[in-house]
C-alpha cells in the first residue's frame, strides 16, 4: 500500500568522502561496529520510547544509488570513478540488532547496534539517526501525554503544525506506538494503520447562516460520529444551547445518546464545568466533552487537577513536534573495529566533555526484573561475549561513581537487543501497529511509579558489567592526555 | 530529478466529512475564500520569512485520489458512493494568490489566499499549512542565526536530528532561503540545489591508528577541502598539531594555503583563540576555524561578543528543528464566500479568545516603502477592490486603538500576494534558489534595524483599511453576544 521511498541520498556528504576515502584504502573491507545511543531524556524525564525501527528496516531494504544519484555525485569532482561505479552495486551486507519499537530506553545503552564494513557502516548513520531520533521523540512525549489523561483517549490533531509530511504521517505512527487512540491524519491511517477520525472545523459553522443549521445538518450527516465545535461564535451563549437543541431534534428520535461537544479556545475549565451543566441539565448525560488547544501534558494535568469536566484530548502541535524538547539527541558511534583475525578491538571516543565519552566495544544490553514484584530496576551493559545467570547473584556497580556497588539477587534478566539483519537479511518480522502499542504499555507497567515522573524522576540505573567497565578504564588511562 | 509525491492522503479526516456534506447540499459549489495567515512571529522575533510555495505547487498539482484511496474511504463507511465517485476526477479548479517565497511576513496578514469551491478549498488545508507552517519556521529561525554571525557563514548540519526526511530536506531548502550557504544533506543537493558539503565524522580519526594518519590521509585525498575535526581526543594538544603538521606535509608542498580546523566540543572560546594562535604561529594564517555543537543564534552572538577566533559556523539541530520555537502557528480561515449573485460577502470568526477573531473579506495586501529611505514601514490590509494610490496621502490607524492615527506621504506601495494559480492553472514560475535567496536578503535589507533585533524588536505596523475596518466593526458588532 505505502510507497517505498528510496532515502539512500539522505546522507551527510561527509559520509560520501569518507566513504570514497575507505575505499582506496585497506579499511574498506573491514568489519566495524556503531551503536546508537542517546544521551538526555526529553523533557528531564525518566525514560523515552523506542520507536522508528521500522522505518530503518524500509530504508536498508531500498538502499541503492541509481544512475542519476551517481551522475549527480560525479558532478561534485571529488570522488574516484572506481568509487562511484562500486556505488552501483552497493548494498547492505551487514548485520544491525535493535531493541523492539515501544521498548522504554534509557541514556547511554545501544538502541541499535550495526556490524558491517566501513564504508557501509558508516554510511547509514544519517538515516537512522533521523528515524529512531523522530519516532523516538514523539513516542516519548505522546506517552507522557497520554499519562497526564489518566485513561481519557488521547487523538492526534498535529498535521498542519508537523515539520514536513513525515513529521506529520510518522509523529502519528509514533504517537500511536505510544498509547494515542488515533489521529487526525488520514494518510498515517491509509499507511499505518493508525484509525484516523475528525469531524468540522470552524469553517463548517461558519458556512451556514447559522450555528444551529451547521450543528443540524451535521447530525443529520453523521448521528454516530456527532462531535459539535462549539466555540465559533460563543461557547455557552450560543455553541451548547445549539449543540443541543440539534442532539435533542436529531440524535435522540433515533435513539442515540452518544455524542460529543468539542472546545478549542477559552478557559476549558470554567467552559468545561458549565457545558456539563447544561448537557446533565437537558438529560445528555452520556455527551462528552473533547478539548483542544495547544494543549500538553503539564496544561492535561493542570485541567484535570482543577476539576475541569473534560473526556477526551485533542493534541497538535506540543505533541507532534515535542514542543518543549523538540529534538531527541540519539548519536550513532564507533565502538569497534575486528582486527586482521577477526578479534573485535574496542574503540572509544573522549571528548573535551566528559558526557561526550562513549562506552566502547561490541555490547549486550541485558534488563533485570524483580522477581518479587515484575519491575524491571536496572539495564546492565556487558561485553559481546558475556551473559547473565540469572540463577546467581550479581553484583554491579555505578560507571561513574565504582565505590557505589550494589548486589542483585532473585532477578530475571532479558537480552534488550533482537537481530534484524545478519549477513545483509533481514531476519525480524515488525510487529503489527497494535501489538506495539500494547508491548508498550506493558514495558512501562513494569517501571516503577518513581521513574515515570513528570519532574525530577528517579534516575534508573545502565550499569557496565565490571568486564566492561575494566575495558573502558584501560582505553581511558591509554589515551590520557 | 526529484520524485513528485502524491500528498492527497495528507489531510485531516475532517476535511473528508465536511467535504461530504458539503457535497449534499447546495454549497457543494459555492466559492469560499480562505487565508493562510499567523499570529505570533517565532522566538519573539520582529518578522517572519515565508517559504514553501514552491512545495504547495507541487501538492495541487499532483493532487488526485487513487483508486486505493478510494477503496481505503470505502472502508471506513462514511461516505456516500455518489461522493466516493465525485473524487475519482477531483482536481483543484480554484484561485491561489501568495506572497513569493523569501519574504518578510508580518502577523496577521494573509500569505496566501485561496478562493475556489467550498469542498476543494476547504480539503486543501492541512498539506497547505503544514507546508508553508514548516519551511517559514525553519527560514525564519536560520535567518536569526545567519543574521548573529555577522556575515560569516553558516551550514546546515541538522539532518540526524530533523523531525523525519522533509524535516531534513526541505528544512535545508528553507535553510538556505534565508541565507546559509550549504547544508550537510546530499538529498537537498540533488533536488533542491542546495550546495551540500561535508568532510569527516570522529569516527574517521577513530578509524586509524592515529589522529595524525587520519589527518594525512585526509588531506591527501582531498587537498582542496580539507577540514579537519580535531577534537576527537584533545583539541589543544593533539588534534591541532596533529592538523598543523598535516597541513605543512600534503599542503603546502602543493602551494595550498586555504584548509580549515573544525571545533565540536568544549569552550569555543577559548579554544579557538588559542588554536588561533597556534596556527599563526605555524604560519597557518589562512586556516580558517569552524565550529559546530548545539549552536543558535545566541550562542554565535556571544561567542563572538568574547572573541571567539570563528571564521564560519555548523549548525544542526536547533536550526532543523527551530527548537527554541518548533511551531509556526499558521491558521487557515475562511474570510468569505461568493453568494448566488457572485457577490463576495465577508465571514468572520469570533472566539472566546480575542485575538483569535479574524480579519474578515477577500483582500489585498500592501507593502509601503519610504520614497527616501527605500525602508518598509507599514503593510496595509485592504478589501480587494481597493486600490493604494502612490501619489496621494494616506491616512492609517491601528486597528486596535483606532484612536491612533497617522498619515504617510511619499511612499510607494507593493502588492505583495501574486497569482499563483488561476481557474485550476498554474500562472507561477518559481525562482530559482538561488534568486530566492538573493530576493530575501534584499527584502530584509529594507526592514528598519530595530525590527532586526533579536528581543523586543519594534512591532512593524500591519494596519487595515478604513473600508475594511468598518467592514469588520459590522460584523462583530451584528455577531455580538
Amino acid at each position: 500500500m505505502k510507497a517505498q521511498t528510496n532515502y539512500t541520498m539522505l546522507c551527510d556528504f561527509y559520509e560520501l568522502t569518507m566513504a570514497n576515502g575507505y575505499f582506496q584504502s585497506p579499511m574498506r573491507d573491514q568489519i566495524t561496529y556503531f551503536d546508537v545511543f542517546f544521551r538526555d531524556v526529553p523533557d528531564g524525564g525518566g525514560f523515552a520510547i523506542a520507536a522508528g525501527l521500522e522505518q530503518v528496516i524500509d530504508y536498508i531494504q531500498n538502499l541503492r544509488f541509481d544512475e542519476e544519484d551517481i551522475a549527480y555525485l560525479r558532478g561534485k569532482g571529488c570522488f574516484q570513478e572506481e568509487f562511484l561505479d562500486y556505488l552501483r552495486t552497493f548494498k547492505f551486507t551487514g548485520d544491525i540488532w535493535a531493541v523492539p519499537e515501544g521498548t522504554p530506553i534509557f541514556p547511554r545503552e545501544p538502541i541499535l547496534t550495526v556490524r558491517a564494513p566501513a564504508i557501509q557502516a558508516q554510511f547509514i548513520e544519517t538515516y537512522l539517526l533521523l528515524c529512531l531520533n523522530h519516532q523516538s521523540l514523539i513516542a516519548t512525549k505522546a506517552n507522557r501525554i497520554v499519562r497526564a489523561a489518566e485513561g481519557r483517549p488521547i487523538s492526534e490533531f498535529g498535521s498542519r503544525r508537523a515539520q514536513g509530511a513525515e513529521g506529520a504521517i510518522l509523529g502519528a505512527r509514533a504517537a500511536y506506538i505510544a498509547g494515542c487512540t488515533g489521529t487526525a491524519c488520514v494518510q498515517a491511517d491509509r499507511d499505518y494503520q493508525v484509525p484516523a477520525t475528525g469531524t468540522m472545523a470552524h469553517s463548517w459553522v461558519q458556512m451556514f447562516d447559522d450555528e444551529y443549521t451547521a450543528f443540524k445538518t451535521y447530525c443529520e450527516l453523521y448521528p454516530n460520529n456527532a462531535t459539535l465545535l462549539v466555540d465559533t461564535y460563543n461557547v455557552l451563549k450560543s455553541g451548547v444551547p445549539n449543540a443541543i437543541r440539534a442532539f435533542k431534534e436529531v440524535l435522540l428520535p433515533k435513539g442515540i445518546t452518544k455524542c460529543a461537544i468539542r472546545l478549542d479556545s477559552g478557559d476549558l475549565t470554567y467552559l468545561s464545568k458549565n457545558a456539563r451543566k447544561m448537557l446533565d441539565d437537558a438529560g445528555l448525560t452520556e455527551c462528552k466533552i473533547v478539548a483542544s488547544n495547544s494543549l500538553d501534558e503539564y496544561l492535561i494535568r493542570d485541567l484535570l487537577q482543577q476539576g475541569a469536566q473534560l473526556d477526551a484530548f485533542g493534541v497538535g502541535e506540543r505533541l507532534i513536534t515535542s514542543k518543549s524538547t523538540p529534538v531527541f539527541g540519539g548519536v550513532y558511534k564507533l565502538v569497534a573495529v575486528e582486527d586482521e583475525n577477526g578479534v573485535v578491538q574496542p574503540k572509544i571516543k573522549i571528548s573535551e566533555n566528559p558526557e561526550k565519552v562513549t562506552v566502547p566495544h561490541f555490547k549486550k544490553v541485558y534488563r533485570l526484573y524483580d522477581n518479587e514484584t515484575g519491575n524491571a530496576f536496572v539495564d546492565v551493559l556487558c561485553v559481546h561475549d558475556e551473559e547473565i545467570d540469572d540463577s546467581k547473584d550479581l553484583e554491579l556497580f555505578d560507571p561513574r561513581y565504582n565505590w557505589k556497588r550494589k548486589t542483585f539477587t532473585n532477578f530475571h534478566s532479558r537480552n534488550l537487543q533482537e537481530p534484524i539483519f545478519l549477513g545483509g537479511k533481514l531476519v525480524y518480522q515488525s510487529p503489527s501497529i497494535q501489538d506495539i502499542q500494547s508491548y508498550c504499555a506493558g514495558q512501562i507497567d513494569l517501571l516503577w511509579d518513581e521513574v515515570k515522573r513528570f519532574e525530577n524522576p528517579h534516575t534508573y540505573y545502565v550499569d557496565l558489567s565490571p568486564k566492561l567497565w575494566q575495558i573502558r578504564q584501560d582505553l581511558l588511562n591509554k589515551k590520557r592526555f
